[in-house]
C-alpha cells in the first residue's frame, strides 16, 4: 500500500490513446498545464505585453522562482537552485568553479561509463586547464580513490543506463574527508526518486528538466550550489544576467549575491513556462510515495520479464530499492527488438550497444501498462518477428 | 524609393492595437507563424510523437537547419552557422577556442562600453586562464592597438546603445595583418542591416535570436565559424551533442565535423520552433532593401525630433548609413520620460544612465508610427507631465 496509486495523475498529461510510454526518462510527455502555460506565454505575455513582461510577468525572476520549485524534489533549501542553460554547460560552470576553489588539487574523479556529456565537459575544461586530470575509477573503488589530489568528485546519482544508485551520503562524506567537493548529476534522479542534497551535505549538483520533470524537449537544466559555498564560488561563464546589477551596464563583472550569479544569458521564457508547468504537476506529492509506486511498477515489470522473456538479462540492480526509476536489460538484438516494440506502441529506448531501457513513471503509468508492455515484448521475442524486419539505425536523444 | 515599403509585413505580426513598438531591437514581437509553429511543436510533435520527434520531425537537425536560415542574413555559407546556447555562452566558446589556437598571444582586444556580457565572459575566461589580458581601447584607436600580443579582436558590430557601426572589413583586415582572429557580436546587426561575414573574411561571430529576428523572449543564440577554421578550432564546452557520434556513448570526446561541434547540450525545441518561424518572415527579403527602409524611417524620426524635441541630444551617428537600425538620444531625465512615453503607448527603452533608445524595425513599422512617436514625445517634453509623475526604477532586458 503506497500513498500514491500508479497512474493517478495520468489525466494531467496528453498521452496518445493506446500508447504505453516507457520513455519518460528520456522525454517526459506533455502536461496539460504546459499546453496552457505555453499558449499564455506566447499569446498574452510575448504577444501582448511584449518587452513589459520582463517586469509585469516576472520573466526576470523565473530562473530563481522555478529553481525554488525544484528545490523540494532534491532536498535543497530555497535560494540554492536556479534554472539555466543545459546540463552540459552547468557541469562546466560548477566543475570549473570547484577546481578554482580547491587550489593545489588537480584531479576530477568520476567513473568510466558515466553519462558522456559529464566526462566530455571535463575534457573541454582540460583544454583550458591542461594541468587538470580526469581520473576514471570503477564505482566499487571510488571511495578509495579519493586522495589528496582530488578537487572534485563528479558522479551521476542514478546511472543513465543501468539505473544503479550511488550512495550520495556516504560518498559525499568520503569526499569531504579527503578535502574534495562533490558535484552530483541528478538527471535521472530528480522527479524519479527522493534526493536529499541538504541531508547528504552535498556541495554542488546539476539536473535535467526534460526527463522526469516533464519540462519539454530540450528544457533548460538546473544547478544547485549549497548555501555555504555561494559566497566563494564564481561561475567562469559570468554572463550579464549573473551580474549584481546587470542594468548598470558597467564594464566590470561583479557577481550577484546568492544563486543568481550562476545565471548567464537571457532566460529562455517559452521553455521556462513549459518547465514550470511540468513542475507544478509535482505539487502536493511526496517523492517517497512516488518512488514507492515506481518500485511497485518496476518490480512487477521485472518479475514478469523473468517469467516470460528469459532471453533478456537484467542489467539493473534486482533490488528495486537499489535502482532509480528505470530498468534495463541486455539482449543481443536490443536495437531491433526495441524497434519492433515501438511499432507495437510500446515505447522504450535502446542504449548502445545492447541495452533495452524502460522508464517507469508512476505519475501516468499503471500496472496494466506494465503488463501490456511485457506481454508485447514476450510476443515479439517468441515470434521472432523482429528478426525478419529491417530497421534503419535511428537514435533518440536520452 | 526602396524595394521594401516600411510596414509591409506588419500583418504577419501580432501587435496590440494602438501601440507604437520601438523596442523590437530588444524583444521582437510575436510573428503569426511563430504562434502556429509553437502550437504545432507543443501539441503534435511533443504531445503526440513524443520522443520519436527527434527523428520524425528532425529535432536533432534543428540547430544546423536554423543556422542555415540565418546564414543569408549575415553573409555566411551553408554549414557555417549553428543555433545553440546564449550569446554569452557562445562568446565564451569562441573566445576560448581562439586563444587556444593563437598560442603565445595573450590579449583579447575590445572596447570599453562594449555590450557588457561580451566583456564579462572574457573575465570569466580569465579565471581559468589568468595569463590572458582583456585590453579595452577606444574605437578610434582600435586598429593601432592590434599588436603581436593580440589573439582575438572581440567587437560588437552595431553598438547596443549608440548604434555606431564598426567597419568590419577594415578591422578584420587589420586584425589579420596583425595575426589575430576576429569575433563579431552581431546581436544588433542580424536582421537589421546587411552583414557580409564572408566578404569581410571574418573568422568568428555570435548573434542574438530575440531581437530583430523576432525569435521570442530568450530565444537561443547563434554562432558562426568560417569554414577554413572549422577543422582546427574546438569548443571548450564540448557537450555530447557536439560529439561526432553522440549515440555511441563513448567515454572520450571526439568533435563532430563542421559546425556541429559547437553544439553542447540538447536543443531547446520550443524555443527553436519560435526562432525558425521568426526567420521564415525574412524569406524573400533583401537586407539591403530592409535596411534602406530602416534608414528612411530613422532619418524621418531623427529629423522630426530635431525640429520638435530640441531638449534631446542625438548620440547615434547623424548619418543613417553610419548606424544600425536604432537611434538613441541623451536626455537628463531619460528614464522618467521613457516611462511617460510607454504610458502613452509608445514603447522604446532606457539605457543607463541617460539614454532613450528607439528600435526602427521596418518589417512592421510605418512612417505614421514614426510621426506619432515623435509627436507624443514632443508633447510629453513640452508639457513636462513626466516631471510630476513618479516611476519605480524597473528595467527591461536588452
Amino acid at each position: 500500500m503506497t500513498g500514491f496509486a500508479p497512474g493517478a495523475r495520468r489525466d494531467r498529461f496528453f498521452l496518445p490513446e493506446g500508447l504505453v510510454y516507457l520513455d519518460g526518462n528520456s522525454l517526459g510527455p506533455l502536461p496539460r498545464g504546459a499546453k496552457t502555460a505555453i499558449s499564455h506565454l506566447t499569446e498574452k505575455e510575448w504577444g501582448e505585453t511584449l518587452i513589459g513582461s520582463w517586469n509585469e510577468h516576472d520573466w526576470i525572476g523565473a530562473p530563481e522562482r522555478i529553481g525554488d520549485k525544484i528545490a523540494p524534489l532534491i532536498g535543497a533549501r530555497p535560494g540554492e537552485t536556479v534554472v539555466s542553460d543545459s546540463v552540459s554547460v552547468n557541469v562546466f560552470k560548477l566543475a570549473a568553479a570547484a577546481v578554482l576553489a580547491r587550489t593545489g588539487r588537480r584531479v576530477i574523479l568520476s567513473e568510466p561509463g558515466n553519462f558522456p556529456t559529464d566526462l566530455y565537459m571535463i575534457e573541454g575544461l582540460k583544454r583550458l586547464r591542461p594541468d587538470l586530470e580526469l581520473r576514471l575509477v570503477e564505482r566499487g573503488a571510488m571511495a578509495d580513490a579519493l586522495d589528496e589530489d582530488v578537487a572534485l568528485l563528479l558522479l551521476t546519482h542514478v546511472h543513465y543506463k543501468t539505473a544503479e544508485v550511488f550512495d550520495m551520503a556516504a560518498l559525499t562524506a568520503a569526499a569531504h574527508a579527503a578535502g574534495a567537493l562533490t558535484l552530483w548529476d541528478l538527471s535521472h534522479s530528480v522527479g524519479a526518486i527522493p534526493v536529499d542534497l541538504s541531508g547528504c551535505e552535498a556541495d554542488l549538483a546539476v539536473g535535467c528538466g526534460y526527463k522526469y520533470l516533464n519540462g519539454g524537449p530540450g528544457a533548460p537544466a538546473f544547478l544547485y550550489v549549497a548555501e555555504r559555498h555561494q559566497g566563494a564560488l564564481v561561475s567562469p561563464l559570468s554572463g550579464w544576467l549573473g551580474h549584481a546589477a546587470p542594468f548598470d551596464f558597467s564594464d566590470d563583472y561583479r557577481p550577484a549575491a546568492g544563486i543568481s550569479r550562476w545565471r548567464a544569458g537571457t532566460p529562455p521564457m517559452l521553455a521556462l513556462a513549459a518547465l514550470e508547468a511540468g513542475l507544478d504537476e509535482f505539487a502536493g506529492l511526496s517523492m517517497d510515495d512516488v518512488a514507492a509506486a515506481s518500485r511497485e511498477l518496476s518490480d512487477r515489470f521485472v518479475q514478469r520479464v523473468y517469467r516470460t522473456c528469459p532471453q533478456l538479462e537484467l542489467i539493473s540492480p534486482p533490488d528495486p530499492a537499489a535502482r532509480g526509476s528505470h530498468v534495463s536489460f541486455r539482449f543481443p538484438q536490443a536495437y531491433e527488438a526495441m524497434q519492433a516494440l515501438i511499432d507495437r506502441q510500446v515505447v522504450g529506448d535502446f542504449r548502445a550497444p545492447d541495452a533495452m531501457r524502460f522508464g517507469i513513471t508512476p505519475l501516468y503509468l499503471t500496472e496494466t501498462d506494465m503488463d501490456r508492455a511485457v506481454d508485447t515484448l514476450a510476443d515479439i521475442l517468441e515470434s521472432g518477428a523482429w528478426q525478419q524486419e529491417r530497421y534503419s539505425v535511428r537514435q533518440a536523444v536520452t
